[in-house]
């Protein structure tokens, strides 16, 4: 188990900045619950107030192919462009199903996916990631 | 202006925990973007997965009276209780019309709201809070 700290996020947080930045987000849409607070910092640091977040629930079925459950998306203008954020790309399945219905739904919308953490094996790769996950991540903000 | 540290906002998200315990939610609804880092603390400390957010912007027009625009409203289930989460209550003029609102797009649904600093003179009292402002706040999240 490797413990994420506070100190570490910030320093990660400028670092997905300073990549992503070359892509010039109007919107930052998090996923719930993870990528909620990498959100709000990206907002702050992009100075863009229109930070959204969408629900994400990747339902482990043994008997069934995953299933992911993607909800309370927000209506995204077009023409815009979207940086979608979250926490951890793990099995990479959550981000690809996110993406396939963004795009189907708002064709006209440009999305890209920064995350904090990824995944060697993953399906999906982020457009913007710092570093690469070995060990279970146990993050500051489930402080309990 | 008062800076207001990370390691102060761990406590205080520990007592508004323990103060909001009562009401027992279902659902965390933080106010982006202030209250989306608390909201997501919360929806972890509460071992709640249902963490949604909504938009509001605070027109200060000084021709007219003071518009509040809210915006990407969930779908918010019936006999439910939710916790609308801010990080400030200053004027108090948001957080009266995200409830006004609110009451009357879901009239089955309960709610409450949790905030870390309110204003003594805000038209609005929080049913939870942790302590009064006294300056203006500068967030850890505005770290840039």
């Amino acid at each position: 188990m490797y413990y994420y700290k506070y100190e570490e996020f910030v320093d990660d947080v400028e670092i997905l900045y300073t990549s992503a930045k070359v892509f010039e987000p109007d919107i930052i849409l998090a996923v719930a619950r993870g990528g909620v607070t990498l959100g709000h910092f990206l907002a702050e640091r992009f100075k863009i107030r229109a930070l959204y977040t969408l629900n994400s629930i990747h339902y482990d079925d043994t008997k069934k192919l995953d299933t992911v459950e993607v909800f309370n998306i927000p209506n995204l203008p077009a023409n815009k462009k979207v940086l979608i954020v979250d926490d951890i790309v793990d099995s990479g399945e959550s981000l690809e199903e996110i993406i396939k219905i963004l795009k189907q739904k708002f064709p006209k919308t440009t999305f890209k996916t920064g995350v904090l953490f990824y995944k060697k094996d993953a399906i999906f790769t982020p457009d913007f990631k710092v570093k690469e996950a070995h060990d279970w991540i146990e993050f500051f903000w489930t402080i309990s």
